[in-house]
């Protein structure tokens, strides 16, 4: 491709089939029951509320790409095998554990099942209520005899009560009478198709280290079951072989018909049915109703759980199942208005938008004492665990718009302190020590290159808590938790660094992984040393506040900790002599110390076949090279924008992007984000768009696997941070907006303080205006503004900023040329996708 | 320790205890049997040839530290499974199978067997003759009744023909008469003690990556079983389930009595007896032969290895037993007029040296087709794979003394070169990429980082091959074969580096890891690139020499490797323009690029406890500091001396030595020459003797996996190159000997171009004569030599070239004090040892 041509990036396209998907600002709509790409659907339009979660699957419970029901945190855990064995390596695996699945409910009219790939289907409706939180589907089916049949079923994991599952199903006749069964199950499957944890005996090419592990032994230890025909209530309880976590599913069911009928209750060990034959005459409706309780534990014994999962059945039973479907749409009245961001104008983007804000709802809201998957409870990828993404991506959105889940979060890394205490020590460091991936707090990552060596995930939780704490002025969780965090990995890198006397004296931090997977081991890695300044500086702070405003506080935490006398002021020196790379010659930070040494990766050599790269190249290969799987520096430039100057970010960005794959899909919205404050508006929009339709239009060929957590998030710092242009850095909040020419109007809410604040930027002007709550301070454009409840203030805008046209410069240079928003790749490499990393 | 103290170091000690093994020119000679070192033990009187090994067990099969009985290159393979996948893993892992045991003969007296740890032992000597090349036991057993037996036996594995081993049972009633049975067997263990593939499911922090992979399953799946009473000829078959080698064993059994006996046979799949039941008689001696033949291939039918078995005992059975003895010591003959070094005066160090020298000949004498294993054929440690083991430290020995062996060891590596060629379009690269650990030629390198970044071995193997030819004039194997060989390393080289145009311009190699194991995957590894320096322009001079001397070789060889007119002229620049860090400051050559960058690791500070570091550190911790494994710049200055002048030696050694740990046993021969060289004499002896003794005082606590055959090569290299002061770079040939004060005398043997030099150095001068053949020319302290047969040349020396005190300079400043005899380690972690590096 000529040197021309790259400056020509391909068109914005949300790749939906929209006869089959039509726009809605409020739905996913599904107008085409299509059984190819199950996979995918299975994850839209999976339902769950952080804790518990149910993928889209059919309600006849086959055809199937993945069933899938998860608990948060849920999880088996093995002995982990590598193949050479070190000191210090990762010993205890973690896989969330597929469920017991209560969603099954099946349809047989004269014998004959429901099973939507093959029937033949008159109407077919499927949504996603992004307001009502709950899957509806509709459909009318024409039996091999003729006869239609209206199927409705409504499926809703409670947001007010988390332990709770209500599915509804009604059946009429359309044309004649005919015999009717519903069965209703609660299936556990070890059948061997989701509970394997079989690796690979043929090992070829195509093993993908971002499947979660199966196994290949039972999991589920079948511990109590019983059914009551009268209540229509039936119970299977079960504890992990290897955790010791145990787990009691539970429902209720009732049926509402004016046919004859007759139930049935069966249990057995790993399935219990009720089944309801009913002489189902024309036109007379049949009502099923199931309600589910699922409670879990890290070792409570079962009967302990049936008894909580009857007193959850037992409520919905007094108050009805209709209040439950009430009570959710309340919920999620007050969640829209916290979180909801309007695009006028853009019916697509504004659908899309609502279903990734949707997404961290139902990946976070309930999650309570766990952390937040990287696929929150919508598929297994990743094994459940719990990343960074969670502090980087997801976090910013709820410390903004549901501060209390933030706390939750956050509260979970805290109860997760011991656990990095003791890690700290296997790596024969001071401190605490985050693991990278995990479950149960330890360590989970087999492959320390890109995993453990990311001692960045210290700073990064350090970081969010410090923007909580600025965002909520939340002082009691600071003071009795956070700055135990703080303080731990403080001494982490005080302790993991090193001074060097080189002429000046310099602090330095070697042997570390930034964010960036494709270049590993690093010394002095750009984002790990400004995070770590970062977190030592805020540890130090945190102290210095303690003792000058709550003494006693800082007498006890002095005491918890064993705080020494010069510890916080070698934390000040170690953040003031932090080694920052930068090149003066290109006006550049280096990824890492000897980065630009490196020989730069002729990506537009690479020919599609070959992507992503780390399906197709030896680690050690791609890590020999200048080529960048995702953010790293780029990602500094927005977490930590207030130490770069606009020339650096801007010559920084144009470095960067063009060797940045983008093989990770937590890429995307940090390169668009910086795009828009560097001026690249186009730029911005393409990868927003690319990050918007990460999962709808399954770019990175592995929707399949769950919903892309991080990117959801990142799809809310990309409207808020990106084009809202909002910041925070060290408790200052500014708005400097990147309105895309084609947006007329986007509305944003942030909560400050305890005040709602709704952010509305047009083209000419932002609109600030109190929603909840008294007031609040910042700085639109260098511009002090302070805006109170009931006195709406609009700040005129003089453009939207910086605009440079096209790509970054230097693309041809760097000789890579490939589309933002990643077609070329997801095109080629159907079944591959997108990274090991989210 | 005060600074003062270390500059002192600890005595050279043997570790052996005399009174149990006394000192015997040209034996190893145990006089107490002891029960409690059996791993040892079983290792130093293995005997062996190089194809067909078998541990020194006793000939009662129990007890036993380690079963063993292995034919060079004989594995089973299995799929390697990664804890976390990633492209280009090794896949196929290999592991050398415990073949089926001949040594097996149970005595039994009155129905009591004999068992060496209860056995009443009047009398009990065992010796392994290096001379006669067998191994061989005398004891008189006072069984429970109090009878007095005397046992004799022998055990030679044939250096003549490599199928065969040979052993004898006399048993002597001395008191009165009893019955008496000897029961013989051929029995192939799949009893869950050797050949289980069962990695620890603890995973404790023990783990040792140094040991073999078990096998869960069967291995050896039975082809073909039967007996011959009449005969007294048994014969099994086997195959392995995963790789299909096949294996047949058989036996042929004589006795010669005066008593009445019974012979019975009896066959199994997994066992095969003779059985004689004897009368004995006081004094009536009764002598039992056994002789066993194994032949083994990678898929030839058992049938057909049954029929060369049947062959090479018809063989035996004309020519007589006695007659396999008379040719054994006939080739030992010749072996130790070729390989003989003789230290006058030190008859413990003798013994040692003949013992070492021992274990090269049972290592590589008849492997022909096979490289040499780390353990020689004597222990399954690291899987019997073969590493560049071979070529730096075997091989040099061999080139000198047995150069039939060194060409068959370099021919194992041609045979290679499709496998090297695959593996490096694996890692996209350009021609051939030696994996770093193998049997069959694939990579089997499970951990990356310390394995296949390895690249070095490329250079390893040309350089070997270089010197090979240099001493050999073996042009006709370079025309045919070798330079394949180092066109195609050349090519990987070339592709491998490039090009920076930083100032001037510079050829880099990048994301490789050289010898020493504690710091890996850097950029400009100084050993690296000054052995791929070598390896480029031997290539070059290889070509041009084909193209001037062999024009029709050359064409050939075009033509076979599809050679470019610009290649060559490719890898001379490559050559020229190699990156050759150096530091100028401290006048050394860093590491790698960015070695000195790093932290020093504090040796003083690290508890004895915590030794070795790989055992105890996880290898983040352990490459983020400037601390040695092993030998690295320091090896550099041996193979490539001429590349530095005397200074950077001296400053090089002193700033590597005091961060070397030496928790590999390849480190000690390289620091034993070059301080030799640089003039700590004392320092030499000591790192010398810690070599010598590795095995024999175990004084890395795993001699019971087999021998460390590359130390033993190391020994020769320290005794010729160190001490001898011997070189050969580019085929020129000097010696600058570095006495010990305490040696009155060395004699070594070198052949040169088919003609056989005896070099004998004392204080005073060299003395140099040709044992065999005509004429050999060298330079002795930079004078020339020509010594022809018939005509000793004696050159006076001026002393033993420079002399320096004590320890190298630094020591204190770096903190590292440590015996470089290895003591202080060994006596505290007697379980764990010496590093994942031999």
């Amino acid at each position: 491709m000529s040197p021309g041509a790259s400056h020509t990036p391909p068109p914005v396209r949300d790749h939906l089939d929209r006869g089959r998907f039509p726009v809605h600002p409020w739905r996913l709509v599904e107008r085409v029951f299509d059984a190819s790409d199950m996979g995918k659907t299975e994850t839209l339009f999976a339902v769950g509320n952080g804790y518990l979660g149910m993928r889209g699957n059919v309600e006849e419970g086959r055809e199937t790409h993945q069933h899938g029901t998860f608990v948060n945190g849920f999880h088996e855990t093995w002995s982990i095998q590598h193949a050479e064995e070190a000191f210090g390596f990762a010993r205890v695996g973690q896989t969330i554990v597929n469920v017991p699945d209560v969603k099954v409910l099946r349809l047989y009219v004269d014998d004959e099942p429901l099973l939507l790939p093959i029937a033949d289907l008159i109407e077919y409706d499927r949504s996603l209520d992004f307001h009502r939180g709950l899957l509806e589907r509709g459909l009318v089916w024409r039996t091999p005899s003729g006869k239609r049949v209206r199927v409705d079923s409504r499926r809703m994991v409670s947001m007010t009560q988390r332990h709770l599952a209500v599915m509804t199903f009604e059946v009429t006749l359309l044309d004649s009478d005919a015999p009717v069964t519903i069965s209703s199950q609660i299936l556990n499957r070890q059948d061997g198709e989701d509970e394997y944890h079989v690796r690979s005996a043929a090992m070829g090419e195509g093993v993908d280290p971002r499947k979660a592990e199966r196994f290949a032994r039972r999991v589920l230890v079948p511990q109590t079951q019983w059914g009551d025909e009268e209540q229509g209530r039936m119970v299977l309880g079960y504890k992990c072989a290897d955790s010791g976590m145990t787990l009691a599913v539970a429902t209720d069911h009732t049926i509402e018909t004016a046919n004859d009928y007759t139930q049935r209750v069966q249990v057995e060990e790993d399935m219990a049915k009720t089944v309801y034959r009913v002489s189902a005459r024309q036109g007379v409706p049949i009502r099923v109703t199931k309600v589910a309780a699922y409670h879990t534990s890290r070792g409570v014994p079962c009967r302990e759980l049936v008894d909580r999962c009857r007193r959850t059945l037992d409520r919905v039973d007094d108050e009805g199942v209709e209040q439950q479907f009430r009570d959710q749409r309340a919920w999620f009245d007050a969640y829209w208005a916290r979180s909801d961001v309007e695009v006028d104008d853009q019916p697509e983007v504004q659908q899309a938008v609502r279903w990734n804000l949707f997404q961290l709802a139902q990946a976070s809201a309930r999650a309570e004492g766990s952390g937040i998957p990287a696929k929150g409870v919508t598929g297994s990828g990743y094994g459940g665990h719990y990343f960074w993404d969670t502090e980087v991506y997801a976090l910013p959105f709820l410390t903004y718009t549901s501060p209390a889940c933030a706390r939750a979060a956050l509260r979970f890394r805290y109860n997760m302190l011991p656990a990095a205490r003791k890690r700290a020590g296997q790596l024969t460091q001071d401190g605490a020590l985050f693991p990278w991936r995990t479950i149960n707090g330890e360590e989970a990552s087999a492959y320390y290159a890109a995993g453990t060596a990311q001692y960045h995930i210290d700073a990064d939780i350090s970081y969010a808590l410090s923007q909580y704490v600025h965002a909520t002025g939340d002082h009691d969780f600071l003071e009795r938790e956070a700055v135990d965090i703080l303080v731990e990995t403080a001494r982490m890198w005080a302790d993991l660094g090193f001074w060097r006397h080189n002429g000046g004296s310099s602090f330095h931090i070697h042997g570390v992984t930034g964010p960036d997977e494709y270049t590993t081991v690093v010394n002095d890695n750009l984002f790990t040393n400004v995070m770590a300044r970062h977190n030592l500086r805020r540890a130090a702070q945190a102290v210095h506040e303690l003792e000058d405003r709550w003494p006693q506080a800082y007498d006890r935490m002095v005491t918890r900790l064993s705080l020494a006398p010069d510890e916080v002021g070698e934390w000040e020196a170690a953040a003031e002599g932090m080694c920052i790379p930068f090149d003066a010659e290109q006006g550049i930070n280096p990824q890492d110390a000897h980065f630009l040494e490196r020989e730069v990766w002729d990506l537009e050599a690479t020919p599609p076949d070959k992507r992503p790269l780390l399906l197709n190249y030896h680690p050690l290969v791609i890590y020999r090279f200048q080529v960048l799987k995702q953010a790293d520096v780029v990602l500094a430039l927005f977490l930590q924008g207030d130490e770069f100057s606009p020339e650096q970010k801007r010559a920084n960005f144009d470095y960067y992007d063009p060797i940045t794959t983008g093989d990770s899909t937590l890429s995307a919205v940090v390169q668009s984000i910086i795009a828009a404050e560097v001026g690249y508006h186009d730029l911005a929009l393409r990868y927003f768009t690319a990050a918007l339709f990460v999962d709808l239009a399954d770019r990175h060929a592995n929707a399949s696997d769950g919903v892309h957590v991080a990117s959801t998030g990142g799809v809310w710092n990309a409207l808020v941070g990106g084009f809202g242009g909002f910041r925070d850095f060290r408790g200052v909040f500014t708005i400097d907006p990147r309105l895309p020419d084609s947006w007329p109007r986007l509305t944003y809410r942030l909560t400050i303080h305890g005040n709602r604040l709704r952010v509305s930027v047009t083209h000419e002007a932002v609109e600030l205006e109190i929603e909840e709550g008294q007031e609040v301070r910042l700085s639109v454009r260098g511009e002090d503004v302070v805006v109170t409840a009931g006195t709406p203030v609009t700040v005129a805008l003089d453009g939207q900023g910086p605009r440079l046209d096209g790509m970054p410069d230097p693309w041809p240079t760097h000789g890579a040329v490939r589309a933002p928003d990643g077609e070329l790749v997801t095109a080629s490499v159907p079944h591959a996708g997108g990274g090991s990393g989210r």
